[in-house]
């Protein structure tokens, strides 16, 4: 008997229609460790996203198109049928589930990983409450071996690289608190908790996180998490700041107990056990965390550290450029090996702590894949003539980073420099944007995809999304995409401080990808009779590649601003080059 | 005792807190005909927009932005107080009652004039339901010599102009109602009665529509009309549709009697006393207008039309701005005679029926007031050197036309071509957007808006609406608007077959103002595998004055776009005019 057949003789005998595990965490996080990755476990899809239920007769795993290819394979043999999301037809998870559970049949699932939303949603579809059970006993019937939860220390963020301090923060909290008339505030976001205490931990790959739920009240604050991770070092600062610590389980039992007038919980990112057991006594206030719009807007000493962060991810990409630019090909390079090349190089960089994502580094046609990553089963040899697309970024004790970009290996073709230099423009035309406050990402979306539209051309994803600050490379509230979809909660209205990747691209199935993606700072641009006016500053300080344009195509002011980019580029890393390194520089940053 | 104060002891007499008198008629039309200017007489205030709240102890007016220098002026000695709407702290109307009407005091107003909507919004701000009273005889009292309704006939636009039957549009609306599971829709907006019947009227200024309600089932069309404006011609046509003919003021008897599974009403557009009459025995579907959507697509034969009749309007302004080039000022000409002659050059193209709306015609200040017309108090006198702003448009039998062209008189200052040059790139940019079926006006308005906002100016309204088919000139639900509003249904989906207006400006006060402003069809673009992409054809053709262009500010690209629409306009009017004019024309439409 499979692993499924054990879960479908087992929902039988509990008298349950069906299973439900989506890929989460406790915290509704965007990247999860490994005790957490049960759906990978039972369906054998290893992608970052997708959602399997299991009924008495069948299996079904919803994902999206950046793991069609991946999940048809890891699903051969498994008997789970692929439902690919977005397709027409293709029924949505909720309709599905409703179907199944008819009048009133009863779902399994584990009620922390899923989200308050989640229910809703089904509810909707069903039009009445779910009956469910909770699936403790049957993880550890199938899981045997299941891995611990991750054990990492925890550590704090100076100040210096934060700028405000807890006490600030908190302080903020509360105000949010009282404007919505909230007595109590569970926030159980990891990315929002590291930002709320100035701690980073490790329990999260990807991010600097670690998993924790926190409990606000206007008199104190109570921090639930694994003890074992505070050490003797941390113990002053929570005791000076009078952060009551408790064991990570503990939240459950504690909000038995709890009696609010009004209790705020972001229906996104607190999982239905808490919801579920604070509903009936306590009014529950749903809306997104307040943290999540004010850790967004970053401070000074935020956007001084996130600029020398760009600095020094500039530098180790910058190298990666050369070293490309200078391969023999003598030995065989793969997609893999410059990969592992480029991390050497960020982990050169004094305060580097981890890539911020998985690397895509992808050669030739793989470039066509969004979210291709090499891997012992596909790693693509580099040779002449043709695009490697470089997407990666990282994670420094001064900020996170994230950059693309396209380099020409050898000579490339006419159509190649055609499409790079439109993507360019692209890139070019949202950079220079000055827009009114009150302006959402949805309104400048198309000065990105604008010229890619022009040649009948698009890119099946947003243009840019929120990067956070020694946190998640994937942050909302803001960023850019011409359709609101209003559960990524990215469509906010810009302000000054926020900090937006700016990455269209172009895709040609089977022949090659391009990108070129920056970041950028939202600034002022001066306030006049009409209103205040916001621009973008760009802090990405990478070459782009000047071997990929066709320079023709190129208006007058296109390269005015390119060349201006390349020379603040070279103004900024110049002092951290010599020799050969130098000359190459400053020729890839050449006025033209 | 003056009027107010006579209301003020009738309301009194009837125990009623406050009377309501909104801009409308029974059809919540735009334009009003006189017999329904109620809140003009008994205020003093004659702008097209304005609502009046009359209680026991004072009398307020709500007017917008475009009204507040008139609204003070007329309302000096009347001791009504103005609201400025937009203001900051400005209260809204519904605010306002709600105080006036405290737990349950009551409300005066004609159900026929106020819109379901409107009573749904007071009763949020209530949040309880209204208790009221009904006018009759309050307006009987106090207007003794109320203008008649009109009387005009209506008339029969020939499927030569329209391109579909009313028998093909009754069954799209039947198949609408279907989809939604109504059996009977009462549609009581005049320009989509005239679209759905072909027929056309004289009962509204500016609009050729006729005041009438409809009621549409499975088996039968009703139309409630005044059965005097229907010649002997008509009849015929209407006998052979079977469309059945009762008096206009029948409705509310045969609604009472009217049984309905489910009935359609636009809550936007139908008038409260309808919806009190059906609410109670019947299942009521509140919804926009199915008609919104069909006629806003306009057909070949619409879309040959409408070009025909822009080719006339074209003619007519070209003509227009001939007679201004070569003013020789040995008369005074004032914004008014130039008005008349503008009007008179319509006059001379055959088929043209009367103006669209209010001319604009604003010289120098006068043209920074948005909706500035003259009038008998402000007349300015037209001299060197400076701007005219000239907004104007025509109904004729093959469609209704919407222009603006700001004309250099003698010689404009540096700064006027300056921003006459950008106002002219923010009309290129977005003429010549390409963009994915899918996208909204606000995807595209950064595209006009974004040249101005780089000079850190802006326009304080939307940058173009629809524009109706020998109907009203301002047509939702397309239009370009940066921010939704929702209650101006003006920002769906763009499709092929709109006609959108195309009008940035900039306005200096007390300085001058610059719109130039085209009416663009929507295209197709092709198709790929990434979706159905969409572009514009402008159909305006009148030369945009080069003497108010600053060369030097236009890139290549931008001059290659005003020439290629000047050839156009070259090649498409030539014919019509010889001798002094065409050699003008000629010259005023060459390549720069």
């Amino acid at each position: 008997m499979n692993i499924i057949e054990t879960i479908q003789s087992k929902l039988k005998e509990i008298n349950v229609k069906a299973y439900v595990i989506l890929t989460a965490d406790y915290h509704q996080s965007e990247y999860i460790s490994d005790y957490f990755k049960i759906r990978a476990y039972i369906s054998g899809f290893t992608g970052s996203a997708g959602s399997l239920v299991i009924t008495e007769n069948e299996a079904r795993l919803w994902t999206d198109g950046r793991y069609f290819l991946q999940a048809e394979k890891q699903l051969e043999d498994s008997g789970i049928v692929l439902m690919k999301m977005g397709e027409p037809k293709v029924r949505t998870i909720y309709n599905y589930l409703a179907g199944v559970l008819g009048d009133n049949g009863t779902l399994l699932f584990d009620g922390k990983m899923v989200s308050i939303n989640f229910i809703k949603e089904l509810e909707k579809e069903l039009k009445y409450k779910v009956n469910y059970k909770t699936t403790d006993n049957i993880i550890n019937l199938i899981w045997p071996n299941r891995p611990q939860l991750p054990q990492d220390k925890i550590y704090y963020l100076d100040e210096f690289f934060t700028g405000s301090s807890y006490q600030e923060k908190r302080k903020q909290v509360l105000n949010k608190m009282n404007e919505n008339k909230c007595d109590v505030f569970v926030l159980t976001s990891l990315e929002d908790e590291a930002w709320l205490f100035n701690l980073r931990g490790n329990d999260v790959l990807y991010t600097p996180v670690f998993l924790a739920y926190t409990v606000i009240t206007e008199k104190e604050t109570i921090l639930y998490v694994d003890k074992n991770k505070i050490t003797k070092d941390l113990k002053p600062y929570l005791k000076d700041n009078e952060i009551i610590v408790k064991e990570y389980d503990e939240l459950y039992k504690d909000l038995y107990k709890l009696e609010a007038k009004k209790i705020w919980l972001d229906p996104n990112k607190v999982n239905y056990q808490i919801y579920n057991i604070v509903k009936g006594k306590n009014e529950v206030f749903l809306k997104t965390n307040p943290t999540l719009e004010l850790k967004c807007i970053k401070n000074e000493v935020e956007i001084k550290n996130t600029k020398l962060a760009h600095i020094k991810d500039g530098v180790a990409v910058t190298e990666f450029m050369y070293y490309l630019k200078h391969l023999d090909f003598k030995e065989k390079v793969t997609e893999t090996k410059v990969s592992h090349y480029l991390l050497n190089l960020r982990k050169r960089q004094k305060g580097f702590i981890e890539p911020s994502f998985n690397t895509i580094c992808a050669f030739g046609a793989n470039g066509a894949m969004l979210h291709y990553s090499p891997s012992l089963e596909s790693d693509a040899e580099i040779v002449k003539d043709n695009l490697l697309l470089v997407d990666s970024g990282g994670q420094y004790l001064e900020g996170t980073t994230d950059i693309t970009r396209t380099f020409a290996i050898g000579q490339i073709t006419d159509e190649q420099k055609e499409l790079f230099t439109t993507v360019l423009k692209s890139v070019i035309n949202l950079s220079r944007a000055v827009f009114l406050e009150g302006c959402r990402g949805n309104n400048l979306d198309i000065l990105a995809r604008g010229p890619i539209w022009e040649k009948l051309l698009d890119y099946r994803c947003g243009t840019g999304h929120g990067v956070g600050h020694v946190l998640s490379v994937h942050e909302g509230p803001n960023g850019f995409r011409w359709k609101i979809v209003p559960e990524r909660e990215d469509s906010a209205i810009l302000k000054e401080g926020m900090i937006t990747t700016n990455e269209p691209g172009v895709y040609l199935e089977d022949k090659f990808g391009i990108r070129t993606e920056n970041e950028m700072l939202c600034v002022d641009a001066g306030t006049s009779e009409y209103g205040h006016f916001l621009k973008f500053e760009t802090i990405t300080y990478v070459p782009i590649d000047l071997d990929a344009i066709n320079i023709d195509m190129l208006r007058k002011d296109e390269k005015e601003w390119l060349n201006n980019y390349h020379q603040m580029v070279y103004d900024t890393l110049k002092e951290y080059f010599s020799g050969d390194m130098l000359a190459w520089f400053t020729f890839a940053t050449r006025k033209i």
